[in-house]
């Protein structure tokens, strides 16, 4: 009964043997110029519905957040993000790093959603062209967001439409993408490109892979850099057939959707579960693969008693202990019940 | 008949095998917290002989270099390493990048090895904490070369003592050490901190992994803030035993030295099978798995003919054409023989 | 009637005679080796009753916020400081720049002044040795605030201690100390080292120099790397002397005193004629030489029509005009009454 | 007889006096919209020919270089420059630091100057979209060179030819421009941009101003982010008259020329005096106002006994002791008629 991240889970089988596949079949043409990343480019202008988008694969989250959002911004520039965004609490300065320093600047909003509308007061203020003031100069979005939570694409829409305004590049964090794809039940063109996001971050560790995500261009012009970035950064891998054989087997007929709709509904399961429990709450919409509630404190001692373990989550509430239960592709139903059973009984 | 680089190589398949079981084994803790990535700490502690070093695995040769050097040196710090070094001609201003702007001194030398004469006088100028000068802080040995020689230990040594009696650090670039150790045939503690290396960034992927590297710290002073430097980077892995796993079957039953010992033969093969040919003739020692080396153009052009591929090489002298031929741990001894049957008739 | 800013001023005359003396007196050691600079740090530990103290001048306001604060924090380090903060909005990211990318974190608090519960609060997250998160490192205050309000002693004490108690660094932003210092009434020492303050800003320009900052470190062990950062950030003057002889020209016979005194007393005088009149509210209290006002719509008018300058500033209740008026240490007692008599006529 | 370097000596009076002037009229519009610094743009454009040249002020000579330099390269690039250039041996990774790591790479050549045919081979190096590989960016020239001799217009347009053919920008340090231009006797345009240069560091400080420098942009889209690049460094003044006073006086009446021209013919002084002497012999031709020179043991001693100061230089040859003479705008023919007749005497 592990539900404390989707990252410390193994990775799917069908990852693990084309990974395994790539490395038995010999020679092949170093630093991405092998057939896998070239596959997995054309995978993606075909699921995304954009031929000439381009896509370089990266080993881990914050290199594929920080890279994209460096391609972003001048050194003097702006990002704007919610300020529970993972750029802004758990990369260790990875932004400013990449950026030469940028600033990332916290816009605040319910559930993990930055907020419309204060954004386009805050980008409305006269520093353009102002040398004393950071540069606004790229906005940040994480779908789903760290409270677990989906924008719906005409929330991306109406940030995008205050980021675009001022000439400013929207930036999403798909750490989760494909969990908030299955929430949201669209195409991935309507939750990125068509919506307005420039440049995606697309997650694949998090949901089945060992090791890989993939930095998606959709504005070129942003793209022109990002090579020389990305080695510069030590992110260039020689075999990168490592990366890509994990990603072409992630897009190939369906998997990555598959192993969301499968973590998804393990956390629907855990909140039909909980709710009805006494002194139990969500913190926010269960939107996602993630599940942030209140559990009363002889519930939390029973269930770690069983073996449950999860981590504590800050509530905002006094006296309140709230916690996060994560899901992921390989949860089994098997643990989700044990798990409610032991609450109900609790 | 592709001797073009030891990384366009597949990997070993215990290698292989063993990331599929880490990953076919459920959840594991992460970033690093895992058991495959203590095993190979305590794995180079033996190997090495120094109970107390640490280890951080890392994907990238560049990564492990330059997270490597950050931590020997302050912005304001100079780095010495032969104008041929990795460091300095192929990783795209990484060390640049990650020291926040040190710079890199070339001090040359024979067949791609610093010579400790040069590099003593050098030290000896009296820029100490003068600030107008940027300060010594680091020398950088590749081992292997990029010439592909291996340093004895005494040359070590040579260079060591330099560095140390002005207070600098002694970094090793071992993405070749296991063939450099093949060569030179002596412990792996002989050949680093016991010839006075602080530091050492030891590669598996040109050897036999799909992307692996470790950064040992025999100095564990230095240590003090790779940690934080691995996270900004966008480099510490979530799923760290895709790293772990990779290094714990490479060090485990000398898979390492087998490797190297394979890679090496080969080249003294083409070596024994090449230099008695009229119009060849070799512009360096071949001390490891690299051979650089005249050929003449009828030669080239039957070995071309014949499907055998590598890449053209810099010599000094007009007029001649040169090439470097690279073998690996899975090099296949009949390529090795049509090779030189090639070669011969021409 | 120009009440723009302070930075808009000529010099105090004893302040160009002394650079005009400086420059006629022959040749001189460069790069901060001459008698001026040396005068200047005997003068502080004078004035601060500190024999240990060392103080380096540089030129601007920023390089003396930025030189200070990049010796106070690692790069994947954190520094908390008012949103308003001139560090925050008023530099480009020149701390990012000079930190190689540590991140500024707003910590609110009302009249400009950081509100120390809440910074110990979040000075209390467990995020120390956790290296996904940036690493408290240092706390920054303005005095006088942006807002035009100083801190007393015991104000920054309990800030002091909140930072001190996690092992964090004090930095004062003192571009206008003297005026704050002449508002409290107390010693320079109990507005700085001896309320917890590890190194000093200190401002000249703004109160009568052309261009002259020191920044004063009481935290000897700070003060290490000073020297290679400025000179590498192109801060080292060879002709140390012009911003030297200012300095010992500003801190001689009281004259940075006298010049904050009369500033002060003029602001004085404005709110003491500004705030009898219907319609007008000052935004904060004036403890410095900052006026935030509301003017009602006809008295602006007015104002500007005699001739009147200062900048209009943002004000938090909607349809309120507010503005900021500056006095410096030359405004003429003249157009203060010039300026209060348009205002009661409107 | 102090000959160690024109930063040790004072300011001329005209440009003290204009400073005084200028900061005793009271209020100017701050951070360079004042008269004076448009006045020094429209002299600028006037001298060099070309009316369309932007110009910024700034106080130190490694400012003004790294900002240009930042303007012309990206951080994976790569600057050339002789090995004793200043941007390389005396700026403390300034010029790393401002390109966020670009790489300095030395070009050697004779008496200081960079030699055009191995810069044109280094050129032809087929680096260029190779992302391993620092992009050729920039080339630096210092005018006068480090070792005293001044680029002549055909010299640097063969510079200019081999850097242009392959895309990259011309930067030159003009610390000693105004004694180059008084040595070449041609148009400030003829030594600038009409042979091919970009941007230009002009220098004053050494040559009679107290603190002042200045970027030239001939290229004007280099220009773009300067004003950017200054701010986030803290090198915009807020009461920029301060230098722009400065370098008015400096170019008005030919002054820059007069002080270039006396410091100019006290170096020949010295070399006419002191070559006829046995045992000396200069290492270069003493174009400008630096005299690198051999002298016998028993003269140097006599020379120092008499008070005369000068710095020793590196010499090439073994046992020989050399020395640098530096006159300026401010050398009194007096000290060399006696630091000549002690030499004779010797």
């Amino acid at each position: 009964m592990n539900f404390r991240s989707d990252n410390e889970v193994g990775a799917h089988p069908a990852i693990v043997e084309a990974v395994g596949r790539a490395f038995a079949s010999g020679s092949a043409p170093s630093y991405g110029a092998d057939d896998w990343t070239q596959r997995v480019e054309r995978r993606l202008r075909d699921l995304f519905e954009k031929p000439d988008l381009t896509a370089f694969p990266v080993a881990t989250g914050t290199a594929a957040n920080v890279l994209a959002l460096a391609c972003c911004t001048p050194a003097w520039g702006a990002i704007y993000c919610h300020p529970q965004a993972h750029i802004n609490v758990d990369e260790a300065n990875a932004p400013e790093f990449f950026t030469s320093g940028a600033k990332l600047i916290p816009i605040d909003g319910p559930a993990g959603k930055l907020d419309p509308k204060r954004l386009a007061q805050v980008l409305a203020e006269p520093v353009y062209g102002v040398v004393h003031h950071p540069q606004p100069a790229a906005v940040s979005l994480t779908q789903a967001t760290e409270c677990g939570t989906a924008y719906a694409p005409e929330e991306i829409a109406a940030i995008a439409t205050a980021t675009h305004r001022h000439g400013l590049k929207l930036h999403m964090d798909g750490a989760r993408f494909a969990n908030a794809l299955n929430f949201v039940g669209c195409a991935p063109a309507e939750l990125s490109w068509k919506a307005g996001v420039d440049v995606l971050s697309l997650g694949a560790t998090k949901n089945g892979a060992m090791a890989a995500e993939v930095v998606i261009f959709f504005d070129l012009e942003l793209a022109r850099e990002f090579e020389f970035r990305r080695k510069r950064a030590g992110h260039l891998f020689s075999k990168m057939r490592l990366l890509s054989a994990q990603l072409d087997a992630y897009f190939a007929d369906g998997l990555w959707l598959d192993n969301a709709r499968h973590a998804n509904a393990m956390a629907r399961l855990l909140v039909a579960g909980l709710t009805p429990l006494q002194g139990t709450q969500l913190l926010y919409p269960v939107d996602a693969n993630e599940v942030f509630v209140v559990l009363p404190a002889h519930m939390h001692d029973a269930l770690q008693a069983a073996g449950a373990r999860y981590h504590p989550w800050p509530s905002d509430r006094p006296g309140e202990r709230a916690y996060r239960l994560v899901t992921a592709f390989d949860t089994d139903p098997g643990d989700v019940d044990r798990f409610l059973s032991v609450a109900k009984s609790a």
